[in-house]
């Protein structure tokens, strides 16, 4: 597996659609002096719906274009892909491949004091069982509870409304009744979920720490840079001694360019310019 | 173009999902002699956030697999390919193709006395405004309104829910103000609407009729297979004549057939059993 040229990393991000520029957000917070190469293949979102061959025989064909545009290290920023298909992506990957569940995973074992957690996400993130089995190996006792309204609450740009605090209080209500009522970790287990971070604070119960996977799996990824570099006997974290430098970021998107530009700048919070339409031969 | 050979005619029912189940429902309760072709393209559903490019490449490829299974006449079930991609669709078909489009609209306009409609449709069906020509050519005022979340609360399942209601009075409370206080028909765009139809008809003025495009688009094909019929000098509607035949349905999903037959069965109102998943190369 080649190592990284780490002077200035460049990191493939791969999502189904736009979420993954969540994780994205993340990582320019904390690695902010690498190249991002983001793929979201928008044309065949969501992977929710879909089974785990179809899954994987898309993120395999996204990440081998990351490979070929120069991406180093990727990061599969799709809880569905990791889900469904994480074991895969890394066969057919030449680089190292970080996924949202272990990260996040780590995270709300290293937080929750009654080791019980409540994980969140899509319907096939949550039929997986991905997240169940990477806490259960972490003796965490965990409930899962799949809230499939969330991410078209969220695309409708309903993210502090009514009828979405309705919708959390419904999910949420169920994910914690009985016995996980001394439960002290959310964890959110979809990219979208961030957005809508603020109104689930104040539907979950206060004692709940919200643990997100988005920003565990950044620091997963700024922690693996720094071994790597470290094992190089390069400066750690080359990027942070390196005020001031900017990111260079560049897009692909299966469907309309323009729609992800939209989109997209919503999401990552920061204006999406350079955005490539890609068409994946299947 | 092959004239269909009538005595039990094939019909190739073409959606990107599930949705166009409902159509199918309204083929079977007017014309229960035929046998049905269904095309569920769900493993890269939804069409309604995608371009129109990469839904008329969709399209074409369920369209030609539905003629090489035996398919005599075409019914393009999907409002959002009906609406990006009908030409095309056409163009690449070999057999008659019938779409939702223009038998709601002529529907719409002929209930309509104030000759003022709403349609509600998905985001990518009211862009195209495939409904608004379809209307203004028959000198009817149109509103479009995009309601994205009630595919995804159809299909969580929260047909009779307060949230959807909730959802409902918001949407049609922007569809009818203002200018719209005389439009007197609500023209259901979608086809996952039929099973909220009991909701909307609540949270609709009561002076608003509701016309539903599956139930015109049967009517439609029904008339289209009368006059072909009787232009070859056989009964009309060969179907009508043989009581207590059983129609014969095949399904094709893109994705999981487990899956199908599951959200299916809650669409057609009857036991989906007979799918084959289908792999379509692009």
């Amino acid at each position: 597996m080649p190592t990284p040229s780490l002077a200035i990393p460049t990191i493939g991000v791969f999502d189904s659609g736009v979420g993954g520029l969540t994780v994205l957000r993340a990582l320019l917070d904390r690695i902010p002096d690498a190249n991002y190469l983001y793929f979201g293949d928008t044309a065949r979102l969501p992977y929710g719906s879909k089974s785990a061959a179809t899954v994987a025989h898309y993120a395999v064909g996204a990440v081998r274009y990351l490979q070929e545009q120069g991406a180093e290290l990727l990061v599969i920023a799709c809880n569905t892909a990791t889900a469904l298909a994480f074991d895969e992506i890394r066969r057919a990957a030449e680089v190292e491949a970080i996924g949202v569940i272990e990260p996040g995973a780590e995270a709300a074992a290293r937080v929750s004091k009654n080791r019980k957690v409540v994980v969140i996400g899509t319907e096939a993130t949550v039929s997986s069982h991905a997240y169940r089995h990477a806490l259960e190996a972490r003796k965490i006792a965990v409930r899962e509870k799949a809230c499939p309204l969330f991410v078209p609450l969220v695309e409708e740009g309903w993210v502090e409304h009514p009828v979405t605090e309705q919708v959390a209080r419904i999910y949420l209500s169920e994910a914690f009744s009985n016995e996980a009522y001394d439960t002290d970790v959310l964890l959110l287990g979809c990219t979208h979920y961030p957005l809508i971070k603020p109104l689930l604070r104040q539907v979950t119960p206060r004692h709940v720490a919200i643990v997100d996977s988005a920003e565990s799996t950044a620091q997963e990824v700024a922690r693996r840079l720094e071994c790597l570099t470290t094992g190089r006997m390069e400066p750690p974290l080359a990027g942070a001694t390196r005020a001031g430098s900017v990111p260079h970021l560049r897009f692909f998107a299966t469907d309309s360019a323009e729609k992800f530009r939209a989109m997209g700048t919503r999401f990552l919070g920061l204006s999406v310019e350079d955005v490539l339409h890609v068409d994946l031969k299947e």
